[in-house]
């Protein structure tokens, strides 16, 4: 039996209660013969409680020293989870990110790993030790500041972690049973998914699922770690997220994954641009300079008669304002009647890697929604998903239809428990 | 102008308010041309809080675990602190006792200073920054683990970084105004002291005033830095404590410093034990050997009838128990026929210094006593100190008396305020 990587989020250890169960979930996998490292998040809301601290004291309250405050937050809950695990009779030793050797760069409040010596924690599990490490944060390799990772961190250390100690797997607990076909709040059938590749579940994350981030996906598939999603609550097994099925347990990939839906985002159409080489590279490196990342990009057939075409883009919501004033500022020198600003949209997208090979996909999905009388606003496809944008209002209905459609419909409605989010 | 270090204890940063009260302090000492060294204690009960967490999870936790818990407390009000203090206009960046340079034991819970490297700091402050540091915690020099440094920690660490750093004087910012001839909650007309000695400062931290604690004194003393004890909230002029009183201010050696008092002790009498060489040996042995800690000892005069006598001495309350087990355990071996206890006594300790050359204070004291109606217990001197054991309901009274017998009520009652302790 090899080592493997726990990690737990904020809703899992909210409270002293939270903790014992962790503890004994813990002492059960070391019980079965393996090393065990642990990481874990803030204790539920103390994240938010500390952030409100901050704001009470400065209004500008973010870089080195917000990291400093926030990583008090895993400090707390790594040793309270320490000291829960003694009292079941098993030695158990906290690590900060630091003395982990999670080493980033120098970027505050959204730091990258560069690299993980995980010196300490080897020498500690090999001790007989269950080694707990606090997530979501690192130490700079070149100022030696405290540092975090931004969202998702949590699960991006886990990863990390895995990959530098050479893990068999990656526990990821969460308070959902998994990754599902679609997101059980909207549909009922969603089922949850025992097995899926790399590749779609970065599509997912990348399409609106939230169970897993995309640069946590990301990780794990350049190292190769086996990802194993599932509730710290009910126990079950979860969803396995890797290359390839697990040997013993062959499973057939489905031609779809899933449905995800994303209702983040917003649409701006930039209305009367003159058709001409140069007019969207003059339109995006706008929208670069002003930092605002966009997702679909889509590009109307001109008009002949006046020579002047639409350009439509979606992007976060909360970027939305960032990029009309930035468009604004730049009209004349770019060239357009209007601009129209839309958020009240959703992007719903299609993901299986057996879409490649299975011709009809993209007829079937555009069907249901068309039988579900949701209308088509922009449409934008990768190799292995394909997305649309309609109005917010149809987001479920479409969910629901296109879930369908694909036979993703379980028999029976799955129970899945909800909690807050971890980081 | 030199550098500073200046201490503020839980009391003085218990909520935003403070902190930010705690920042205008601070930056006025650096917008009066000083180098800047601030160490904090946690927020106001957030130890306490912690210590419960604890409790909740585990029955014994403690050690490794538990520094790693507490020390969250000094991270979370040093990054608000120094976020306080941006918000202001000034630079700040905090560090860990770990960052900071502060080399301990491995004695969690009750770590001893070995070292302090404070290079951070220095380049922290030589580029102008404020540096902000935690107190109460280090870092192991053998195991790189996390520790703290027990009662009275943060001064501690205020008093040895000032060594370190060569500090013109550390300034201990509490919840009153210096230190007083007496505990002013028991004599109103107690006198805030301008100046006072290492040597009469020990004398009085050892006899009961809680203002400084005697670790931190000694640690002052041995490295020779001036403290001045003064109010985070008043921003009056306090106490100083030094090798002699600072150039510019001269200040005559008063004969008596003060009086302090004690509650915490009891009383424990060995009865009947064999007068002869190796007896009271025998009795210390024993209760060395349960780690306990014990203050005065009087042995009274043989009765010459019997060959037998009484063998008194005072320890904290909280060690009776334990005292009172390990010489019952030897009760054979020892040799004794009974054991008293008696928790419901007080110590009374007049400390100056110069006592040494002033003849007749001995005698001042007892008849001060002896007309407020005292009974006199014990007696034990030091060359600067005299302490007796009274009755506890005596003490206020008692007190008073020896405080004005010595010429110490000031003409009017000064104002003090009062919260809680810092650790």
């Amino acid at each position: 039996m090899g080592l493997v990587v726990q990690k737990y989020g904020g809703s899992s250890v909210a409270d002293a209660e939270g903790i014992k169960r962790v503890a004994k979930r813990v002492v059960e996998a070391k019980k079965n013969g393996h090393q065990v490292v642990v990481v874990v998040s803030a204790m539920g809301d103390s994240t938010d409680e500390l952030i409100d601290l901050a704001g009470q004291v400065s209004p500008v309250a973010q870089g080195r020293e917000l990291d400093m405050l926030l990583t008090s937050g895993e400090r707390i809950s790594m040793a309270l989870l320490a000291m829960a695990i003694k009292a079941l009779g098993h030695e158990a030793q906290s690590f900060t990110g630091s003395q982990a050797g999670v080493i980033t760069d120098s970027v505050h409040n959204k730091a990258r790993i560069i690299d993980v010596t995980p010196g300490r924690i080897q020498s500690s599990v090999d001790a007989g030790n269950i080694a707990i490490v606090a997530g979501f944060q690192g130490v700079s390799q070149s100022s030696k500041d405290i540092t975090t990772l931004g969202r998702g961190g949590s699960d991006t250390t886990a990863v990390a972690l895995a990959a530098a100690l050479n893990a068999e797997v990656c526990e990821i607990y969460t308070d959902v049973d998994g990754v599902f076909t679609a997101d059980p709040r909207v549909v009922k059938k969603a089922r949850k998914i025992d097995w899926i590749s790399f590749e779609d579940m970065l599509e997912l994350a990348s399409s609106g699922s939230k169970v897993l981030l995309h640069r946590c996906v990301e990780y794990a598939r350049r190292y190769n770690i086996p990802i194993h999603v599932r509730s710290s609550f009910s126990g079950l097994k979860g969803t396995w997220v890797s290359n390839q099925p697990l040997g013993g347990q062959p499973m057939e990939q489905a031609i779809i994954s899933g449905v995800a839906h994303d209702t983040s985002e917003a649409k701006i159409t930039v209305v009367g641009v003159p058709d001409k080489p140069g007019e969207a590279a003059k339109i995006f490196r706008t929208i670069a300079d002003s930092e605002v990342n966009i997702d679909m990009v889509v590009q109307n057939v001109s008009a002949a008669s006046t020579g002047l075409t639409d350009i439509s883009f979606t992007l976060p919501k909360s970027e939305g304002h960032k990029a009309i004033e930035a468009l604004e500022k730049r009209r004349s020198l770019i060239g357009f009647d209007a601009l129209r600003y839309d958020d009240q949209i959703a992007k719903i997208s299609l993901v299986g890697a057996g879409m490649k090979t299975n011709p009809g996909v993209t007829a079937t999905f555009f069907e249901a929604l068309s039988n579900a009388g949701v209308n088509i606003e922009l449409i934008s496809t990768s190799e292995i998903r394909i997305s649309v944008v309609t109005r917010e209002d149809d987001v479920n209905q479409a969910v629901r239809a296109v879930h369908s459609a694909f036979g993703l419909d379980s028999e029976s409605e799955e129970a899945v428990v909800y909690g807050g989010t971890g980081r």
